[in-house]
């Protein structure tokens, strides 16, 4: 089978997980950070680039890729792999959450969901049956069933409808798949309700997917909120199947998640950001434009492998970045995901060491998320303001 | 010595060199292209992949530098060199081209240029001796003398005012220099004026320049003038140092001017036109966005031996221009730098060989270049509407 999951350790305490992830394109050792590659391209990097970062398997937009250039097209080219010269693992997403993010540009019904292109206005359909069609034209090792995503925050019954059309479209998407060297994983929904998300996570464990994602999360509300969900979800899971944690990627919540029993995470954030100038640091992030790095004779990050850090100081990725100069925008997404591909190598070590508590915790305590400096600029602004009142 | 120029061959007829120019960082066989890294980048690009593409010397600009980080900071970042993680040789241009670019920005006097900054509008002044200072805090391996440049056309008497002035501001260059470790190249000026450039490679001779380049070209003149004033001036210039010609950087360009006696050449032509989609070929320009690429599953140009071609599909390629993905534009100049260094290779083993004539003839008959193009297209275009008028 050219599909398979290893769990290998789980941690002393909570829910954590060490496994190998086996695909046609090679192992994947978890807990993993996957980079995304919307349009066939991590932004900025060459294969080469995301290799010597630590990326095992990258994610790209079933959406962006059946709009541009197509699937036809990328099949005629050898599929996805060969199109953008990755020879390692690659998962696509279903287009779920893309064409539900359209608004006003798409329209719902059971049968799937019809919407007008960002690129040219132009209407086309996505069923269950069309999004594994056009994922098996691409070829991804890891393709996702077809689900409907609600916005936060949103009503029980609506959630209660969208749930049973998402695990009536998951059976379709099962029925539609042929391609055997891919995997087909099911995505949990219901919202922010622990019933609804219990109901997801016993319902689509009948339907034996090799792996499980949790959809829905991370979409506006609070953390304490993300956390128990995920606590209440996870635990449903079959244990021999690994899980993956959609759209999310920072740091703190890496850890977080990983804790509670997460394999696989993906996320733009890092590419993102590094796009704006913020770097991730042990310490929190660095904007690379401040102007105490104007003269910093010293990597962004002295303890840091990757090649931005190996090779050229903070004052020139600083200089990069004031001139705007494209180079910056390559050299701050390869510190970002060495970053967290790093951070996962480290969770993995210490679950295997029997250390991850330990290893969490240390991280959290160095590191100054930047809600925490939001916080605490927010709280000297209110200071300084009272101040000013006399 | 750390500077040092070997010619090693002329061509079987003209005037065609292949040199070795020995600099304090490599050696580098000429001719050559060199490709410009305006604010210390080579826009888009890393060290390796300018070392990849074949770069053996690369050019940077002191106007930019100077504003933005500064001379003191890159020299107390260890010079340019480190700064940007270039091993290999550089150039610095003097700033003087940049400064008479600005327009109304500028004031020209015998002491200098005063002129304001392109980023905040702050004043500052360039005089030979400041501009010598700077480029030595640079730290480049050749610096140039500062230089007044005329626009195309200006008259005789202007333009012998100007090359006075040069020609003092060289003087006053060669006794501010005082690194040792840098050579120090003398500007041939003089408009299109043969009688002028004569006396301009003369005068500049008797100084003793380790290497002279050739000025205020390609500034809008018709190519037969650039050609007609090469051929007044080179054969003036010493015949055993090296000659560089500014600014010049089209394939058919460096054949016209490498058989014309120019030994290195600089331009970011090839860099500018790849991040408009343009990419070279032995055929002529290709458009990276056009339909014939969309799924066209061979590289760029069969005969290239870039990264870009041996990794990647013109589909590819065509796929990220479309999408508007910054890999495309590194992955266009790295094309196209290569297929410039490239050709000064292939030119400077036809030189040894004794075929460069044949080589120069069989290049430029097979490269239909974008002048040719659009002159075939009004020709085109003018004889159908001869036709709609019946």
């Amino acid at each position: 089978m050219p599909f398979d999951f290893d769990l290998v350790k789980t941690s002393e305490r909570g829910a954590a997980r060490a496994g190998v992830l086996r695909t046609p394109h090679g192992a994947v050792a978890t807990p993993v950070f996957m980079p995304v590659g919307t349009q066939a391209t991590v932004k900025s990097l060459t294969p080469e680039d995301l290799e010597a970062a630590g990326a095992q398997i990258i994610l790209s937009n079933t959406y962006h890729l059946y709009l541009r250039p197509g699937g036809p097209v990328i099949s005629s080219l050898g599929g996805l792999h060969r199109f953008m010269g990755w020879p390692h693992a690659i998962l696509t997403d279903s287009g779920g959450f893309q064409v539900f993010s359209l608004g006003h540009l798409r329209r719902i019904d059971d049968n799937g969901v019809t919407f007008r292109s960002h690129i040219d206005g132009s209407e086309h359909l996505f069923t269950p049956e069309r999004v594994v069609e056009i994922q098996e034209e691409l070829g991804a090792d890891i393709i996702m069933s077809f689900d409907e995503c609600t916005p936060y925050p949103s009503d029980l019954e609506y959630n209660r409808k969208a749930l049973a059309r998402t695990h009536r479209w998951a059976e379709r998407c099962l029925v539609a798949h042929k391609r055997e060297d891919q995997a087909l994983f099911g995505i949990v929904q219901g919202g922010m309700f622990p019933e609804l998300r219990q109901e997801s996570a016993r319902f689509l464990s009948t339907l034996d997917f090799p792996g499980y994602a949790i959809g829905g999360l991370s979409v506006g509300e609070p953390k304490w909120l993300t956390h128990a969900v995920l606590e209440e979800t996870v635990p449903l899971l079959p244990e021999d199947r690994p899980r993956y944690l959609m759209g999310i990627g920072s740091p703190e919540d890496l850890l977080e998640c990983t804790s509670r029993g997460v394999d696989m995470f993906d996320c733009v954030l890092p590419t993102r950001i590094a796009r704006n100038g913020a770097l991730f640091t042990r310490r929190g992030r660095l904007n690379a434009r401040g102007a105490s790095l104007r003269t910093l004779d010293k990597p962004i990050d002295e303890t840091c492998d990757c090649y931005t850090c190996q090779k050229f100081s903070a004052a020139y990725v600083h200089h990069l970045f004031k001139a705007e100069e494209l180079l910056a925008y390559r050299l701050a997404s390869i510190h970002n995901i060495r970053f967290l591909t790093h951070l996962m190598e480290s969770a993995r070590h210490a679950i295997l060491n029997g250390t991850f508590a330990q290893f969490k915790d240390d991280f959290l305590a160095e590191y100054r998320s930047t809600d925490e400096e939001v916080r605490v600029a927010q709280k000297q602004k209110w200071i300084e303001s009272q101040r000013a009142k006399g």
